[in-house]
């Protein structure tokens, strides 16, 4: 065995997946926040999960998401001992940017690195899926893609294999905002219908071809007419107080668009321009303020190269 | 009035519609075949239609896919007194490569051109469309948006008015057959089912999202990997025989993929090489020779102008 180092940081962004049309296949990275890792290869056998934080997550390898990502990685990779991992989430949990995908990847990306980077970034979103999968009981890729990527991803198909398209997207303002309520991954996905009318997935597979064109071109105009959702929308933005008052303010004040984050509850602006996203927190702060809702709002970007490995 | 020229020549393109995973919004124009079409501004009022050819095809205008399209130009361009059209088709009527397209966009484009061009490219669509109504009952786009555009076109929704993007692909060589069998457009739309699971729909726009990208990209390999169906193909393949043998065969002879033709019964391969395009023009004629069907094929290239206009 030959390893680069014995012990490695790593910084696992927040992630917002969908982006309004794409629901389960595209997502995007965000420069903040992101959680701070630790992980040391150990002699002691095993997965060991350090939480340095009050979240009272898990820290039993196999109920744990990143525990569960790195146990599926040493599947892989038989000689590797034991592994231990200190957690220190900014990400909230629950909060619909992606925190227990932070936790998978910036996981497995620092493992990867204690390896020598032996293995390849589809394999390393197929291992975080299996974190995913403890988070909410489905091994969905659409946070884990561009958390370990950056930048904008689309998953085109995730069996048999996940075959992960980076999107070269132009710069965006990014403001999101966090109302303090609860939104569980699994209610949110109960919700929905599971057969949609033919015609709705027409006009929902034509607004996700035009976001990845309006993306690839660097058409902001033509990203803002494709920030449209005719299927998840309208049953999921039901769980969100504040949801209407805060997407028809951002566009009034000049946001190209948003919608909800993941499953929610967090929801996310698209600006051209940082006065413009500035303009949109504004509109967050002023709905959640009038609701009495306590909130987190999140001024930033697109972070164009995911989970950060730092060499100690 | 000042009008440019009082007759016009146009080479109107053949298309396909859907490509494979994106029904109703994908299309791309074809450099052959093409109709010929002759437009003369007439002291007569109203529109005439004259059929150079065999097809029977009515020449009422309110009942002529062409005629139907002046018609609705001509409600928004009220000083014009009448015009009259001479059809000489190269694209078979039922043939599933846009031959109604054809006469309904080259008419517009005429017309457009005998009127110094004031009308945009969108208007031109939404003219267009009242004649595809004709043709098939629905106002649909995919076929007459990449006849007036030319290349490959997106179109994002058609409500509340038609939203064309324009992908510039890559070189591509296209393998078309028309076996003689008679597929109505009405039919083929009535077999399909007007809800689909989810699951299948997320999996279609990845396609959709993928192919954009790959067209954008000009990433063959992923063009390949996105020409795929699992909603429209698995219930209109029944109805072309031969269907399977020519796409199996066609994937072992080199080519990126392909499937159904707008609603067939032709069906298209793309290939990235020319030697490709002409092994799978060989599959395709030892298919329908072994079935004993009589079939056309046409080996071509993506027309990049769409209904090219030559004035007298």
């Amino acid at each position: 065995m030959s390893f680069s180092s014995n012990t490695v940081t790593v910084l696992a962004p927040a992630t917002v997946a969908n982006v309004v049309c794409g629901f389960d296949v595209l997502g995007f990275a965000l420069a903040e926040p992101h959680d701070e890792m630790h992980l040391r290869l150990t002699d002691e056998p095993g997965v060991h999960i350090l939480n340095d934080d009050d979240f009272g997550l898990p820290t039993v390898p196999a109920r744990n998401v990143a525990g569960a990502a790195l146990l599926a990685m040493l599947r892989a990779a038989p000689e590797v001992t034991g592994v231990e991992v200190r957690i220190r989430k900014h990400i909230r949990p629950g909060s619909g940017i992606g925190s227990s995908a932070a936790s998978a990847a910036g996981a497995v990306v620092g493992l990867n690195a204690l390896l020598g980077g032996r293995f390849s970034r589809p394999e390393l979103v197929e291992f975080a899926m299996y974190g995913e999968e403890v988070a909410s009981g489905v091994r969905h890729a659409d946070n884990i893609a561009p958390a370990i990527y950056g930048g904008v991803t689309l998953i085109r198909a995730t069996t048999p294999t996940p075959d992960i398209v980076p999107l070269d997207a132009p710069p965006l303002f990014v403001t999101v905002v966090h109302p303090q309520i609860e939104v569980k991954t699994s209610d949110a996905r109960r919700i929905l219908k599971q057969q949609v009318p033919l015609q709705d997935a027409i006009r929902q597979w034509g607004n996700v071809g035009a976001l990845v064109a309006g993306l690839l071109q660097h058409d902001y105009a033509l990203i803002g007419r494709a920030l449209e959702d005719v299927i998840i929308e309208p049953v999921r933005s039901i769980l969100i107080p504040g949801f209407q008052q805060v997407k028809d303010g951002s566009h009034a004040a000049g946001a190209l668009g948003g919608g909800i984050s993941g499953s929610g509850p967090s929801l996310f602006m698209l600006s051209q321009h940082e006065a413009t996203a500035q303009a949109v927190a504004d509109v967050m702060r002023d709905t959640y303020d009038r609701l009495g809702l306590a909130y987190y709002v999140y001024q930033t970007t697109i972070n164009k190269t995911g989970c950060q490995v730092l060499t100690n």
